[in-house]
């Protein structure tokens, strides 16, 4: 079916009821125009493409809006700072119909909704493949932005949540028919394709740790191994990892085998976690881990130390050290202008 | 070619140099930072796809580095704003070489310098198509921002500049090849062709409108009848255009008979015009006209006015009238969320 530029704006503002606070001039103009601020505007985009960063038979349209949403949440809230507002782009090919635009901008306003962040504008078009454009503007209170520069020689390495679970859902995804047919007959197998499709962007646990005194944060978009020498490089530092104590999630331990995957290899190198990677003082961390504990019920793990010098070490369980290689989610590059 | 991620980052790095004013935080972490202003955000977004809205071979990478920022640009100068910050997203296919990616940076930034926008951040990517997505953040004092949505019956319709030209290197760009040479070496020819390729947002004019005491404003993007339609349906009104008085460019006007195209047609309903489409009370108009020819040598055309109800009619030179359709560069629902 065909779906005409009625149809698509119909559809749109079926979804899209409502007011939203804070917007003075929302969809329909040139430009949107909102209130202003206390704090300083933060702002970043991503852009997903069908074939490098999903394909349209395994993700439904619902998830693909959330998680367009929500991985540029996942940005704002690694510089410690709070959504606000959102730009969505969209192009999509003559034989998408208007059920799933319904449906993908549905997902949008779920992730809108759950980080109370206003979608004010975009822009649709036509394209050979679907493209997906998001804008976010964030907050931060002045001079309190968290960047990735900041790690110092001495600070604790920590992350939050679980690693690994999106990549397994991966290869889940991408595993003969019949494997993944059993894996998705175990909870498992569930819990990784869901990590993988509705990731969580960790907005108020940054403001946590945050206030715990990290001295520098990132998102866990490309992998461990790969995100952290970013962030090393960034604050010309080095990293040592104890790779024991990296926490990878449970659902991918016990897939493991029947994926035929490492697990370890996945929660270091794989990507899409969406966790928080920070550095703090030492003496930051057990407050901080007992308020992301309380107040979230999420994990906050230290998996090393940063150290002078440049480069990163593994060290394993026995005390047995080898360089760590930034290998990671590196296809091309995704994120090299930041964001 | 294929260009790695660390020989593209070399590549932005070379030609994003420099400090920019207001930048807290610019490219390179997870988000940007930058300063809290004194007025509003305006925000906006546009996103090209090789094959809807250009052709690798038709527009240079330059080119099309400098018109992705100036189609936003010109939805913040269609709010009365001020563009402040610009975030750009690329995929590229592996064919594309880095002096191609480096030409389209270059051109983004010559665009930038010249409204003074600060390139903060965006995202690098893979795909089987060229996507240039941009979000630009601008900035109207409080309560300035010009919408479509104030325009009343009795005011007078009026456009900048004159229409058609982009529509006009548009069909040549698609004619024969012995007819597209042939115009080419003629300067009509060469001036349909720039204007295609390198559109001009009138962010000063724009100013200059709004304290003239225009009630209504947009950017002519889809063609004056299509974008006309808009600005009456979101006004609740009517208009009444008299055709004879459209500035059809002298070069479209020109070379309308080589390129076998009706020029008041194109001047009425070819896209990319990016001029000014805007509604004042009629004793605005003169003082508006001046200040426009002599501050910046553009020229203010009464059009028509608008009316009471709803619909368009067009009055040609004889006084008969006819219904002016809202046709136009409506290929699908571009800009339907607005931007």
């Amino acid at each position: 079916m065909e779906l005409s530029e009625d149809q698509l704006i119909e559809a749109i503002a079926r979804v899209l009821s409502g007011e939203e606070p804070g917007v003075v001039v929302g969809i329909g103009d040139d430009a949107a125009v909102v209130e202003r601020g206390s704090g300083q505007p933060v702002l970043t985009t991503d852009l997903l493409v069908e074939g490098v960063h999903f394909e349209r038979a395994s993700i439904s349209a619902r998830d693909l809006g959330a998680k367009a949403i929500t991985v540029n949440v996942s940005d704002i809230a690694a510089m410690a700072a709070s959504p606000r507002y959102a730009l969505v782009s969209l192009a999509v090919p003559l034989d998408v119909d208007a059920a799933w635009v319904m449906e993908l901008y549905g997902g949008i306003r779920e992730a809108c909704a759950e980080h109370a962040l206003a979608l004010v504008g975009g822009d649709t078009n036509r394209a050979e493949l679907i493209v997906l454009s998001v804008a976010v503007v964030g907050e931060v209170a002045p001079g309190r932005a968290l960047t990735r520069s900041g790690a110092r020689p001495g600070d604790r390495i920590v992350v939050t949540g679980s690693l690994g679970a999106a990549a397994g859902g991966f290869a889940l995804s991408r595993a003969h028919p019949s494997r993944a047919a059993a894996a998705l007959s175990e909870p498992w197998g569930r819990e990784l394709l869901e990590a993988l499709a509705r990731p969580v962007a960790r907005v108020g646990e940054a403001k946590v740790l945050a206030s715990a005194g990290v001295t520098a944060m990132m998102d866990l978009s490309d992998g461990l191994a790969k995100d952290l020498s970013r962030l090393c490089l960034a604050s010309g530092v080095g990293a040592r990892v104890r790779t024991a104590d990296v926490p990878v999630a449970a659902a991918l331990v016990e897939g493991a085998e029947m994926l035929g995957v490492d697990a370890l290899a996945l929660a270091l190198s794989g990507g899409e976690d969406y966790e928080l990677l920070a550095t703090m003082p030492a003496e930051g961390f057990e407050p901080a881990r007992a308020e992301l504990r309380e107040g979230f019920g999420v994990a906050l793990t230290e998996v090393g130390e940063i150290v002078a010098g440049e480069g990163m070490i593994a060290v394993d369980a026995d005390g047995a050290e080898a360089p760590l290689e930034p290998a990671g989610w590196d296809h091309f590059p995704r994120g090299s202008l930041g964001a």
